[in-house]
């Protein structure tokens, strides 16, 4: 068949495949100083937020991705109570980071304030708790943050980022990684989304060899499903300061206080698996 | 962007998500006694075979669906000697059954011939063993197949069909489960493919519950990336006859003497872990 007009769709180039949504009508758009926005109302998937013509999120379906880049990292730290996300201006993930009691102090460094100001019209389950006095809401440009972050100051790093391209483009690369890892006390973690693994595995195999060139002790590639995302097959890469990335506080993660959709001590084993070919590239 | 006529798209009716991939050429299409079926040449997913407008595979990804709906189903009985396969024409499955020494016999039953002749021709990687002296393949109708096979004589059935409506749609009953079970030796298990967890939840319920009503003992979904089907995020669900799904031939699994691409014994266990979500609404 052919899809019409009343369909949003993303081609990302080069992967000759996408993923549409049926659109009731386009609620916003806006073209900010850093990249064009546009807010949807879909048949289906209740409301979608688009950066330059790709998909960020869903109301249906964000909840696989915020809960994995926020609970398998936050579980696998000893102690973690000060915690950056790098993008993630949606607040999704800030959400799901505040579920954890433990966690003292948040910052959300999004370079633009204008994902946040939408989010918080369009996703308000996300953004309910964007007044914690534990969150810091900032609007600058992660990267120089992170150079000019104090050293060891920092317990886990989330880059919750757009594609590597555009605004996004510098956060994948040897540099930052080496400034999250002077930024990152001893027993500290990075986790960044790290694409699909069935269309990016050169990437995947790139950000393991740079994070370890840039330092750290151990990496290690969490996989899980998010539909609206180029392949509906997702991963986020971790890299561990110090410590070997070989297990999480499962006591912990059984006995959490909060409410989650398909985090559970499982998921997060299941996350941790690491399939034939992915083993076979070394993303160990 | 709009999808131009370089495009094939599946649009399944009431989901209002879609997936393309942008196509080469049409290589084939042919209407057969039972459904229109079309071969294309894709630009990056190698062969796409298409049913009735539904995306049945494509060479690049077809190995995620054909090692789940094999590999944790066997490693899950204690014994198989003699498998079923209901469906699956286009051998893929049949591919990764026959990777198993211990089974004896395998029939394939697909009521459609043709499917498995287009295979053999744009799919000649999943046909390589049709001429196995273990199989056997038919082509009937499974449900009266399966109907009159003798009780207790089949150790594992494999149900490798297309979406419960057309000529799959009598394979999602409990009557049908209610053949399966009497054709079933005691130690055995049926396997179903069971659509997409975020997109097709009340199905999976219902062949839970049907399942249990037919007689198994006990049932268990397992969850997989498949990304041509529609979410990305594909199931299977297993019912046993008399025995607990609590568990695999681990060692085996470890030990198992042939390749595979997605399936490992850790990846198997990924498969078995339940989302919260599936958990609540009693997958189990």
């Amino acid at each position: 068949m052919t899809l019409d007009s009343r369909w949003f769709s993303e081609a990302p180039p080069g992967i000759d495949a996408a993923f549409s949504l049926r659109i009731k009508e386009k609620l916003h758009e806006e073209q900010t100083p850093y990249q064009f926005i546009e807010i949807f109302d879909t048949e289906t998937f209740g409301k979608l937020m688009v950066i330059d013509g790709s998909i960020m999120l869903t109301s249906r379906d964000n909840f696989l991705y915020h809960e994995m880049m926020s609970h398998p990292v936050i579980f696998s730290h000893p102690n973690p109570k000060r915690v950056l996300i790098i993008g993630g201006g949606d607040c999704g993930t800030l959400s799901e980071v505040l579920k954890h009691r433990t966690v003292e102090q948040v910052w959300q460094i999004d370079i633009d304030e204008a994902v946040t100001r939408l989010s918080e019209i369009h996703f308000p389950e996300l953004c309910q708790h964007n007044g914690d006095s534990r969150a810091q809401l900032r609007f600058e440009d992660g990267i120089k943050w992170i150079q000019e972050a104090e050293p060891a100051s920092i317990d886990i790093i989330i880059v919750d980022s757009t594609d590597p391209v555009g605004p996004a483009e510098g956060l994948f690369t040897e540099a930052f990684f080496r400034d999250c890892y002077r930024a990152l006390h001893a027993d500290g973690i990075l986790v960044q989304q790290s694409e699909s693994p069935l269309l990016h595995l050169p990437l995947l195999q790139r950000m393991h060899h740079d994070m370890r060139k840039a330092g750290f002790a151990d990496t290690q590639s969490l996989y899980y499903p998010q539909p609206v995302y180029p392949s509906g097959w997702w991963s986020a890469t971790m890299a561990s300061k110090s410590n070997p990335l070989n297990g999480f506080r499962e006591e912990d993660a059984r006995q959490k206080a909060f409410k989650t959709r398909y985090y559970n001590i499982d998921t997060h084993k299941a996350a941790r698996a690491q399939p034939e070919f992915c083993k076979e590239a070394g993303l160990g």
